[in-house]
């Protein structure tokens, strides 16, 4: 029996309410003997973390490094190695775009390129989105025979397209070179089905198009496409869990996500004091709630070690705006590790603490790293949270008898 | 390679005996700082955990509860989300039924009904076995036509029906509305298969039958039915690890469940001492002893944490007796938590101590849930509980040149 089918066969009503905060690239490596989380002066996790279930998660499999979407899926439930979500999709989602079953997506970077097609600027001046927006319109004059397509506008140079109403397969080369003074690549088929080789004709003749439409424009006179991925429709969070959930995310990926997994989602900035004051004023809606704070990361990738642990510590001093709201069960977790000595995502397992009147109580004083491989619920995959806060939020009925 | 080939593969005989003590329910949460293991004054299984391999074991997958045929089945080593077994089969195999391959089997209550069909009493007044077993040889006079049926006395209001001689689907609504004051529902297919529609179609064609047979009777004047459920073989023990198993049991459920995986049965009282003093009297016989005490879980269930404590205690006390059998494995576990405070089972990992010459010895001095987690083994499975075992009483052959 699929976990799945499991959890829908077992799962209750129930009126409990769940907050599970993420807290973006929490976990991290040492430097100078201490993790981010660890240096971080957090007094309130910390004696959270005495009182509640902890542990570390692999975010996927151990050595594996999960890129946001794979390692919030893996948060929400959904096992990223069999539900393969491409970027062009969260492009797509991430713009609101009403995404389809059998819609094709790609992500767009408009560029520029010098008359004789070679690549000088891959991101055409980072455009304001307003030019984005007018080069979308002209690109939006062409069409496609047979094919529905979609170009919008996402941020800066960025936009998502999408084709609907044919057969279309991922399996097709990128056009974005990653370097200049080389033209962009045309598609080419990366495997032998005759989808992959249509497809890839249908966007090279698509892309000759666009190339004309926009030869008069600067500095945005060319796109680039990559991130080529096929939306299948995945049962929602609803569907499995029955839950009713919102996501407070002040990004556009995080709120994509959300939505792909049938979440609605609330409108919001990006920042701790907005994000939790949105909790509050949406708590008698929801019974999940899902908190992405997007900072920590931030400062990871940035290699700033001192700015990560500032964030830590932001979010540690109004941890008690959540716990006055007093969700029946609170998560404090993250997708992935993002250690400031590393500047990227790691695979690092990640902390995470479950606090419930049925959690049992860690023997720790610290909420880190360290402290945290002494906890009760020892290493575990971020796949089994969503099961452990069903059943601490009462929605799990006892298998069989 | 599956876990069942690979054992068969590598197993070997030896002539070393094992005792698994099961104490059902043993796992808990705390109330005032400690669980119920931990509150317990428990010397010698304190002194045995330092000598042996002990941790955590997750029961199930986590958050998942197990009812007590999957967390026995796992801990005999069978993948309870594989060898799914219904409530009817284990009540069949309680009262001793032979079932066979392909048998269906319910879970019966006698029940009274009022002249206008509604259910006045879901147990009858919880009728003696004597009234209970004229009330099935009423039943017996009733035929199915083309499907040979049996009905047996369990004990109480309580009683096994097994259907044989036909294709039956357990995908079927029970007929228990597990309330009074309205009729037994009818038998309706879950899915759309005419196996289901043939099944519920023989039972409500069955249940008029019952119906008018019992109309003068009181207060036993009808039927209710749940827990449906097909039989399929299972291997057996003996097949899978070559042991002659022999289990100690004084519930009929746990009996069942033994005589499914194809363990002989010993007639025993329920209680540390007739158990004990059976497991002497049968020490030469065989080479696997599944003993199993009830009270930790009964207590558990009525939320009386006192209690449950005394019944470790017990144990605790009579722990040489097992001992000084020298058993050459001995395993202290369970098959889930039933903590006090929740008065149910719970999925929190169960304790599980292992001590044989080949042990590890865990650098602890309590067998309580929070010094388990040093423990030599972390928290692995139930499921592989049965390998290491296998494996300390030298049964298993290196694997591979």
């Amino acid at each position: 029996m699929d976990r799945f089918k499991l959890i829908k066969n077992l799962k209750q009503p129930s009126d409990e309410k769940i907050v599970m905060l993420v807290l973006d690239g929490l976990g991290g490596l040492p430097k100078n003997g201490k993790t981010e989380l660890e240096a971080a002066n957090t007094p309130n996790l910390d004696s959270l973390a005495g009182d509640s279930d902890t542990g570390l998660m692999n975010p996927l499999l151990p050595g594996i490094t999960p890129g946001s979407g794979p390692g919030h899926l893996s948060l929400f439930g959904y096992d990223p190695l069999e539900y393969i979500i491409g970027r062009g999709i969260l492009s797509a989602l991430g713009v609101k775009f009403p995404i389809q079953d059998g819609d094709f997506a790609a992500r767009v970077n408009f560029a520029t390129i010098d008359p004789e097609g070679r690549i000088t600027d891959r991101r055409a001046g980072r455009i304001p989105d307003e030019t984005n927006k007018k080069m979308c319109e002209k690109i939006r004059e062409i069409s496609i025979p047979g094919v529905e397509f979609f170009i919008e506008t996402e941020k800066d140079h960025r936009a998502a397209l999408i084709l609907r109403g044919g057969q279309f397969s991922p399996e097709i080369s990128e056009t974005d070179p990653q370097k200049t003074g080389v033209p962009p690549h045309t598609v080419k088929p990366l495997d032998g089905s005759s989808t992959a080789q249509k497809t890839a004709d249908l966007l090279n003749s698509f892309l000759k198009n666009v190339k004309t439409k926009l030869s008069s424009e600067n500095p945005a006179n060319m796109i680039l496409l990559r991130g080529f991925s096929l939306f299948t429709k995945i049962p929602s969070f609803r569907e499995i869990y029955g839950l009713n959930a919102c996501a407070i995310a002040g990004y556009p990926m995080y709120r994509g996500l959300a939505k792909l997994v049938g979440m609605d989602v609330a409108e919001v900035e990006s920042g701790v004091t907005p994000q939790f004051d949105k909790l509050k004023e949406l708590w008698e809606k929801y019974n999940y709630y899902f908190v992405h704070i997007k900072y920590t990361d931030s400062f990871g990738e940035d290699g700033n070690f001192d700015k990560k642990v500032s964030a830590i510590e932001e979010v540690d001093k109004n941890i008690d705006r959540i716990l006055n709201l007093n969700p029946d069960v609170f998560i404090v977790t993250t997708d992935h590790s993002t250690p400031a000595i590393s500047k990227s995502h790691s695979w690092h397992p990640v902390p995470v603490l479950i606090h419930s009147r049925w959690s049992r109580k860690s023997n720790i004083n610290e909420f880190g790293e360290t402290q945290l491989l002494k906890g009760t619920l020892g290493i575990i995959n971020s796949l089994d949270l969503m099961m452990l806060v069903m059943a601490h939020s009462g929605r799990l009925a006892k298998f069989g008898a």
